[in-house]
């Protein structure tokens, strides 16, 4: 008996690329036979667990064969009490990948249409494309950041939802405060906005740089994301939030499988909540590698896209593919583009000082 | 600005009732200001856990800022090995309520048929009704367990999976090797067959009860759940597998969040898959405590559903839930299953002989 499974998968998944995530070092270990890899590739915190988060983890070992709390009640709460919301107005979930998903899948049938744009995060238009969704992807400004005005004139009758990833990973471009408030005035009410913040604890500060929580009360169509993978340093337990009207958040839940949280990372995410000195650190350490590798770039006359991120997009003036190999060969891993058609530049995340260090010799010694 | 959510939300998910936890044990301190509560209402492993995955939990806290290996590459070949499997028949989940959910996600598109058995397992009804499937409930046989042949003739052109469970949760019953064969060979190749073995280690050995795996070269239709949410203790953390044939894999993996399952799940699966005694111990306990419970309801002249599982579902001879009421006051969780619409029905896990003991103590009070 045989069976032809892609005529048996939806639509959507038949032609589906999965995300391809960065090189795992064990890969390059085994493949190339050499050890003190260096990987800034996956935009990770490169400064360690929060010791708040490993002291709340080892507490909560025992509890080990008992299911998580469903409502994530003691996080969701310390997370409203630290940013002035209602608890309601949360959705947890598997990393704010898992919540990018439910927001899709709540609300986007097949055969709807959702805008975003060129160079956008890529994990948008693959949940878009496994739920069956027209994608219309709009062509990025030369700066290769978001084009708001064309986005808003790319939504028809038929869109139900608009991503807008600020700041942008992989590019690193962000937009301000007046652009999006412009753009959110334009965008009609039953068209929901997928506002992305996943980078906002290294972007926030910056002269500009808006705080979407404010416009919630004026704008029930925002869904604000955040994570717990990059300041917060919880990238191995999947912890992110959906921030968006109650109501919104009430149909968000309907799709959420109960337990899509673990018991560590409740208890971590709320430890870290709290740990005030470790997110600081974190984003001191990523102001001080942003000055070590964009010098660096210039140096080498190598144009990079500034970046309110915690990684910088930098153009190799010629093929990247051959720069990523010679980088992978001094044993420095970081994220080649060409998945986003941007077959020149290519990734750094910011590590450590010696980490940082190490990318800026290799890239030497390469160019 | 007001939004009509409930408008906007897709026709599935509008009238979506989530699934209903057990009641926490915190919750009911709040409640009732008493302590020394017992929990028999999740089908939790009451052992704790195995301190070989505590200890590769530890081992692994290091690596919490870092992204978990999308591939899940160790926990695999771990599980490919020990069950004689090929890694590419594997497809992980945050728990097996999320393979179970890429299952319909992957193969049934909104507006085509699932079939299920009246009194299965909530998640999967759930899942396709989100996914705005047509969902045929086939009524129990009278002994409440799967009525197969009106299962197989309930597949029509437009059927796309059937749903069965065995043991099933909540009820208990379960299906014998000759009548899922004869079921396997009635369903048409194009119609995939999501079997739910949950409980399979408290099941296995029971004479009669199948081995599915050895059914996976004969029936590529064939997609078997398994979780490490049960005997392998580790329900916190959310593993579970899909196994199926690696074609029918390819797709679920499209679907699947590249981080869906964290990396302390991925260490500590590893190390479970490796603690035969911890698994051992577990049924062990099981088998005793479904002795001792059986024996006391039995005494109490209470019906109850010959159970493969870690939970026995018995009949309270009357509205169940002024006994659920009754025992909450005597500190002792079960679960009611009126959102099964067994109203007469409670479900207790089995538990330590002490957990049990008090249960059974409550119940002799409450009667």
């Amino acid at each position: 008996m045989t069976i032809d499974f892609q005529s048996l998968a939806n639509p959507g998944v038949r032609t589906l690329h999965p995300y391809v995530p960065g090189k795992p070092i064990s890969e390059l270990e085994r493949e190339l036979g050499i050890t003190n890899i260096v990987k800034l590739a996956s935009n990770e915190n490169p400064l360690g667990i929060s010791p708040k988060a490993k002291a709340a983890i080892e507490a909560e070992l025992k509890d080990v064969t008992l299911y998580p709390d469903a409502n994530g009640y003691y996080l969701k709460e310390a997370y409203a009490r630290k940013f002035g919301l209602e608890i309601n107005q949360l959705t947890l979930g598997n990393g704010s990948n898992d919540v990018l998903d439910l927001a899709i899948r709540a609300y986007v049938a097949p055969g709807e249409e959702v805008v975003c744009s060129q160079y956008c995060f890529v994990a948008f238009p693959i949940s878009a494309q496994a739920q069956g969704a027209v994608i219309k992807t709009v062509p990025a400004k030369s700066d290769y950041g978001h084009d708001l005005d064309a986005m808003a004139a790319a939504i028809g009758p038929k869109t139900k939802l608009v991503y807008v990833v600020n700041p942008n990973n992989p590019t690193g471009n962000w937009l301000k405060e007046d652009e999006l408030k412009a753009f959110l005035a334009k965008v009609p009410a039953n068209v929901l906005v997928v506002y992305d913040e996943a980078y906002f604890e290294y972007a926030h500060g910056t002269p500009g740089y808006p705080n979407a929580f404010a416009w919630l009360k004026d704008y029930p169509n925002l869904i604000v994301l955040r994570t717990f993978s990059k300041a917060y340093g919880l990238a191995a337990l999947r912890v992110g939030f959906a921030i968006s009207h109650a109501d919104c958040a009430g149909y968000l839940n309907r799709v959420r499988q109960p337990f899509n949280v673990n018991s560590l990372a409740l208890a971590a995410g709320v430890a870290v909540i709290g740990d005030d000195d470790y997110i600081a650190r974190s984003v001191a350490n990523n102001t001080a590698g942003m000055r070590q590798i964009s010098a660096a770039l210039e140096a080498l006359g190598l144009p990079y896209i500034p970046s309110l991120g915690n990684f910088v997009c930098f153009d190799c003036q010629r093929e990247a593919r051959p720069i990523y190999e010679a980088l992978l060969r001094e044993g420095v891993i970081v994220r080649p583009l060409a998945n986003y058609g941007l077959t020149h530049h290519l990734r750094v995340s910011i590590g450590t000082e010696a980490e940082n260090q190490r990318f800026i010799e290799a890239l030497k010694k390469v160019y």
